[in-house]
């Protein structure tokens, strides 16, 4: 069979699990394409939801009889334990497949050996093909995996020479209503939604993912977190209304730092237990700050208004950077316009540990 | 002859006037493309540097005897006025063209006048082809001549989240080499550079435009001007050595504000009377509020550097903005990537009186 035919469907694959971005939390999002012996497409799907169907099982039900002696294209390496759904290894096995190409490893030690299992049954098995489309695409659940905590991304709003706030303390809006709007899309793709309880008492914000123009509530609600060491969230916050789920995190509950405050480290590994794979910090400036100095935050998306305040709040507070040589480095991924704004998509550079 | 000629020949004319960037003040930069009776090019010409011939005399001394009958086409309406060359409308009357196209007229009231006297010796005269573009292309001397003072851009370079330095006050180096070239490139196409005193004091810097590389001076050097209200630039200052003209500019000198000190648009129209078109705010913060205050600032160029800080001083400071309703509000013009930092060109908008 033409390698060609099995890039094509591997890039095929990639597109299909992107479609399962935001739903398939605490699993991945994984895209396959069934070719047949003769290396024509005879079935495909994702993972679109946590406790539906994997992709593989989507693909072998549409090839039926005709995935035998083909090849299984798939971003993730197939499962090999029995969960809510039995395992895809076995179900590659029973129908019969002569190959299985793989992107990306599975790094979570419960469902990983599924390459094993495959080889073990005979089956030709090749690994890397577009790993780093792959990679990319399931970024925050391999990054969560790997690390046992959710991949986070700090979101702030600021004008150019970094303000989030005027001198008096008017803040809405600094950014566009196309700019607010990408930022409910953002929680509406995201496990969890965290600021501090600083934000909670100055703006009192629901932190649902909603529709702006008519506040309908989008179908996937994020996990509202409320970092609060003694539990100053007022009884009447609406962050605490039945719109969504939401935890207020005490330092009883989590743990505290030395500094008597909620330990961040701990909270992280808490939200993963809890299914957690990635949220988006929403601020305010201090804990923005708690979270980067600790080595916390893997991506920062800024929204930059075009527009100069020269007082009022920074965008960002003390991350215990003192002087130029420890300053937190990002790599640009993206910029884009979204309405009159700027959006800033980087990543932030892992530090020598 | 067809309009498309005329349209094509005014777009070269302004490629070509383009070329004078930096080296015409206190003239504006001029292309010129002259077109025989039959349509064809015959000559074209721009303003190199001021006291060198005007586009329109270079065009036709390449023209000849061809611009007989022809027509001329010019990216600014041509001068009436004898200054060190003799007024080009003569000139274009003794040559004998039979139409002038004219993109945008001249708001100098000394050497405007131009397509009138043209008008007068029986030759035709279209304005506005191109408009936009001439416009663009000539915006920071159109701007100043329309003002009575210099076209100001404030310059900075800072964090993603708005910080011009440490918290221990290290700033060297906050952007990439590529940005710092960038920046000696801008002050080589600039009349004058600005800084407050108390950049002189922190920095000491020569204020040059030169190669990064090998420390050689750029052909072309702005005045350094140092808003210094009691004259505390030290008499060693590296601003003042003879590498460049330079200027202390003291309250004594220029006037005084009601604070006591110096009076920024007095400041402004003294650079405009000692022929500065364009000059560039280098900082630092607290002068570079005192120009957006006094709203006469036309454009920002931002070099943000891809890195988090969470304390030092910020940009911009004091801008006498309050609210947020009263931010200073900007329209990005571009946005590029220069190195590893992200320079954003805008312009202020302004506002109402
Ligand atoms: N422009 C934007 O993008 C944006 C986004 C959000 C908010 N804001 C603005 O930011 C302001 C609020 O920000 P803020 O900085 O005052 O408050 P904040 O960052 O929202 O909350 C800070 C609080 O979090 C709690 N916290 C618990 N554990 C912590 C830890 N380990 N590290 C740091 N903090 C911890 C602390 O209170 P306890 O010790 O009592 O727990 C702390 O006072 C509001 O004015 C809001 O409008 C702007
Ligand atoms: N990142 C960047 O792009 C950048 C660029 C430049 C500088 N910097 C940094 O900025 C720092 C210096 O900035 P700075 O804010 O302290 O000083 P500055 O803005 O360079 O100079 C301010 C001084 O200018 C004088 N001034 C005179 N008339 C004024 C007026 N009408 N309005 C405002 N100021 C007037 C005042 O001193 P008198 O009253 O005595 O005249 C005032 O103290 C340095 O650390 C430097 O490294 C950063």
């Amino acid at each position: 069979m033409p390698s060609v035919a099995i890039d094509e469907a591997m890039r095929r694959a990639v597109l299909l699990a992107a479609r399962g971005l935001g739903t398939t939390s605490p699993n991945p999002v994984v895209g396959c394409v069934l070719l047949d012996s003769a290396g024509e497409p005879v079935g495909e799907g994702f993972h679109a939801y946590a406790g539906g169907p994997h992709a593989e099982i989507v693909a072998l039900a549409q090839a039926g009889e005709r995935a035998r002696g083909g090849t299984a294209v798939v971003t993730l390496e197939p499962c090999d334990h029995t969960g809510r759904t039995g395992p895809c290894s076995g179900a590659l096995i029973r129908a019969g497949v002569a190959r299985v190409v793989i992107a990306v490893p599975d790094p979570d030690p419960v469902a990983a050996g599924g390459a094993d299992t495959l080889r073990a049954a005979g089956i030709e098995v090749v690994t890397g093909v577009r790993a780093a489309e792959a990679e990319a695409g399931n970024i925050a659940w391999l990054t969560a995996v790997r690390r046992g905590r959710p991949y986070l991304t700090w979101k702030y709003a600021a004008t150019l020479d970094g303000r989030s706030a005027a001198a008096d303390g008017t803040s809405m809006w600094i950014t566009s209503e196309p700019a607010r709007m990408d930022v409910h899309a953002l929680r509406g793709a995201t496990d969890a939604v965290i600021v501090g309880v600083g934000t909670v008492l100055a703006d009192n914000p629901r932190l649902t993912a909603r529709n702006l123009r008519d506040g309908s509530l989008a179908i996937h609600q994020p996990l509202r977190v409320v970092v609060d060491s003694s539990g100053r969230t007022p009884a009447d916050a609406l962050v605490r209304d039945a719109a969504a789920p939401s935890w207020i995190a005490t330092a009883a509950d989590v743990g505290a730092g030395p500094d008597g405050r909620v330990d961040l480290s701990r909270l992280t590994t808490e939200l993963y237990r809890r299914g957690v794979r990635s949220a988006l910090l929403e601020g305010g400036p201090e804990l923005a700050g708690g979270f980067l100095r600790a080595g916390l935050v893997d991506r920062v998306v800024g929204y930059l208004a075009p527009r100069l305040l020269g007082a009022g709040p920074a965008a960002l507070g003390d991350a215990g950077v003192t002087t130029l040589t420890d300053a937190i480095d990002l790599d640009l991924a993206d910029i884009d316009r979204v309405g009159t704004d700027l959006r800033i998509t980087a990543t932030v550079r892992q530090r020598e540990a």
